[in-house]
């Protein structure tokens, strides 16, 4: 093996032992300590990849931002809707990605920056509904800006509802439901028609982004 | 001061101190020592009220509940606003609420059955939604079951949002965004013509109730 293969596996490794002690013990129990006995490495090596349980914890953060590329759609719409059940898939399927958002929602962890998820999140989905904007797809009196933060903020509750009540098993039907009640008051009727917000549509691009 | 008069100042110490752990430390690191040292009571005392810190802990979560009863009103669908708009005021006002909402939505509490607010606040709304409906202000496809628990989960994620990204400051505005997202969906437009979601509204609401 390569050294720098050795040394992406590591630095892979210690996110995913990073991932499980923030997701047991929540970012302000989790100690360096910890990390190292989970991960198996020596203390050398963690501060070769991460200066802080704070860089750490914001690597952790960022493996949502990987469901953020979804494929090209002609309807703008439709890829708004994709990242969402992407990530709805990632969510149930991935423990990184269940880490990043549980730390994210740990309102206890008031010295983590948790900012950032919500800033990216309503970024990047700002960035297609300006585009769905341009192409004529949303209703004319949306703000971009303003349903960007209404669609990641009521998603990240209802994660959250999800979680607590059924550890994610009906998150896609829960799912479902959210864009089914904000969709019409964003989105113009006649787009609406041939949107697909099925609840395993998350597996399906997943599949289809795989396979590519 | 009579006996009772002073038990109940001490199980409300006892709550404000275990509030404010909670907050600081979470369920899970809060310890019954850091809670007796801040109420300043005895053990004795406080397992005389608290059997154990479960208890305690479903005892805050409970806090929020207060929220539930609001002023009749003509127009069921105001109601539903206005129990979201007054947990609004009181989240941004109330220490004990805060410490609720905290619990509710630390996903690492694992061992805490966060549940219960989850579902008592889908209920409370469930049950003014079927009156909605049974008064003809919803829209016809509408189900109070599956619309309630839109209601509380997209709430829950804003109220997060607005914590992480100005400590509650922009939650009257946000809140505001999403009932004027969620809304159309579920209610008809002139009985929406004269439902009142300004940001104040809680604030209103609350005083109206002092008042009374």
């Amino acid at each position: 093996m390569a050294a720098q293969e050795r040394a992406i596996r590591t630095r892979h490794n210690i996110m995913l032992a990073a991932a499980t002690v923030f997701n047991e013990r929540g970012y302000k129990a989790a100690t360096i300590a910890d990390i190292l006995a989970k991960a198996g490495v020596t203390k050398g090596a963690l501060y070769f990849h991460f200066p802080s349980k704070d860089e750490l914890a914001q690597e952790v953060l960022a493996a949502q931002n990987r469901d953020f590329s979804v494929p090209d759609r002609p309807s703008k719409t439709q890829e708004v809707v994709d990242i969402v059940m992407l990530h709805t898939h990632r969510l149930q399927s991935d423990p990184m990605v269940r880490a990043a958002v549980r730390l994210t929602m740990d309102q206890l962890s008031t010295e983590l920056d948790r900012t950032g998820p919500f800033r990216q999140w309503s970024d990047v989905t700002r960035e297609r509904l300006e585009k769905a904007g341009a192409q004529g797809e949303l209703l004319p009196h949306v703000l971009p800006g303003e349903t960007s933060d209404v669609l990641v903020g009521s998603y990240a509750g209802v994660q959250s509802m999800s979680h607590a009540l059924s550890e994610y098993q009906d998150l896609p039907v829960r799912v479902n439901a959210l864009l089914r009640h904000l969709l019409p008051s964003i989105v113009l009727p006649s787009v609406l028609a041939s949107v697909d917000i099925a609840g395993d549509r998350g597996a399906r691009v997943h599949a289809e982004m795989l396979a590519a």
